[in-house]
């Protein structure tokens, strides 16, 4: 059914009957604003936009697939943070040409996610739009306190979660279409693009633990979230380009050029954080419990330093942070 | 100077060096996501969307104009509930021509409702944008339970706070230029299109007395609006046409038009509320508080009686919902 026909009062109608009244909700889609519980007074606050265009092509993301990310890539700020997802409100601008089922996929992307970590839709808002976009808000609390990204000391340790460079790698598939590649390395690196882990239970173990001291998402590219961290906390950082984790994929696919993608590809979503020297045996003791393998990967230097990337002959290379800016050009 | 100079985290930190960091703010702007302490756990989220072409049209919205009005029209959903307003994410998707200044001029009018209503800028996210648009998602507090728009029951008399129909004629103004209307006639319906004003103490009080059962802003139009209450309550509803509080503006420039303005036109964000009979004296003792004038303009009927507009000589009249429908044409 096209939208017009459907209207903005029964499409939200249609998406009120299609979403479950999680825990803590007094009121849901459909009033003027959510009316929810919250578990603790410690409250988190994060938002992203995704566009058409800019964030994802219609050409090679499913609209599912659109709805699943766009939720995970607000859950991996809330990891980030070492907090827990509680709720989400969801604005759509939306080109006149969808029709009611392209919006359902949507919904169905976004809900699939949702229930698995425990977050309730409970509002948002829709309009017409030149082109297709979303607009994420959503809530969490940090039981433990936040991890800010200003908690980095010179000689902390730098750890990473999981694999980079494969979400990269992945869109570079999607847009050069089927190669010789195996398919299931192919299929591994498009799914960790198009259906990115928020690392939920890291971050909140780490938090909890207090072993991670500055902590933030992979999103930009790592060497352009580690300047991040570096500028919050008035430090430097050296990375070890060999100790970077690449997966069996990746590897596989991008021989050589992979370090490339792990250092400056973005959308891993992965956890970056810094954690004292003294802390390594306490962090390896809890490894099991984080549900993704954690690897040391550098550590904070002096701020006089910069950042740095050691290549596999020990000396520096020249890899700088070339991470996306919506406002200077792609370098 | 151009965005593309300053880039995505020069625009941030300019934001952020803007944003005072307000009560409870544990971390502002800058981080993965905000956090921040919220006084009461009866939370309420609305979020509200405003695009370049649909909501507004740059020829005659100011950059100052849309920030007071992207947030204002967000605290009126918040002031409908009967709450208080707290934080703030602002995401805004910009046109790559757009210089740092005009990105300023908007924070400068979001500021200024925002430090006068005491809500804190907390985050947001900035892309490029083929459209200028502008995704605002607000919390606040319910410290006296949330007045849904489910509560109306038969026989409850019908309220409006203010006046109606000023901003669709403000509207209008702007769209056709200078008139031979009065000079202050004229500027006194465009800033009510361009600065509402969110009814907060009103709605917060009406919440605490138990006076409003159930209540709605006046966005898209009084009786698309109440048409929400009675869709959500279950009733029908009769509203006395010239009952409907016009502004001394309004009635000289629309004259018998203003009340076509008023049953059917956007964007008053008054409140429309229930109440029931027994509390009328009740209501009278308080006014004074409430911070604006309020009318009795109707009562709710058995859901059967449909929505009526009673006309001066007492017969029902054509008049029917003709609010905005964002995929439905404009009828």
């Amino acid at each position: 059914m096209r939208l017009s026909e459907l209207g903005e009062f029964g499409l939200i109608e249609t998406i009120r009957k299609a979403t479950p009244n999680g825990q803590g909700v007094l009121l849901g889609i459909g009033d003027d604003a959510a009316w929810v519980r919250c578990s603790s007074n410690s409250t988190l606050i994060t938002s992203d936009l995704l566009i058409e265009g800019v964030h994802f092509d219609l050409q090679w993301a499913s609209f599912f697939t659109l709805g699943y990310k766009s939720l995970a890539v607000n859950l991996s700020d809330v990891a980030a943070m070492g907090g827990r997802p509680s709720y989400m409100v969801v604005s759509l601008g939306i080109p006149a040409g969808f029709s009611t089922e392209h919006i359902q996929e949507f919904y169905r992307g976004l809900q699939s996610l949702a229930s698995e970590t425990g977050v309730g839709l409970v509002g948002g808002d829709t309009s017409a739009s030149k082109r297709f976009f979303i607009s994420v808000c959503l809530l969490g609390h940090a039981r433990y306190g936040a991890i800010p990204r200003s908690g980095g000391k010179t000689d902390d340790d730098l750890y990473v979660t999981g694999t980079l460079g494969d979400s990269a790698l992945g869109l570079e598939l999607l847009k050069t279409g089927r190669g010789k590649e195996k398919r299931r390395h192919r299929a591994y690196l498009i799914s960790r693009h198009n259906c990115p882990t928020a690392r939920l239970k890291a971050g909140e173990i780490l938090a909890k633990e207090r072993l991670a001291k500055a902590m933030i998402d992979v999103s930009d590219g790592l060497l352009q979230d580690l300047g991040h961290i570096c500028k919050a906390s008035g430090i430097g950082a050296v990375v070890w380009q060999e100790q970077v984790p690449l997966s069996p994929a990746c590897r596989s696919i991008a021989a050589q050029k992979g370090f490339l993608y792990a250092l400056t590809g973005g959308e891993d979503y992965e956890l970056l954080f810094s954690s004292r020297p003294r802390d390594r045996r306490r962090l390896e003791r809890i490894q099991g419990q984080l549900g993704v393998p954690v690897t040391r990967i550098g550590k904070c230097q002096p701020s006089r330093e910069g950042i740095k990337v050691i290549g596999p002959n020990g000396k520096p290379t020249d890899i700088a942070a070339k991470g996306y800016d919506h406002f200077k050009n792609r370098l």
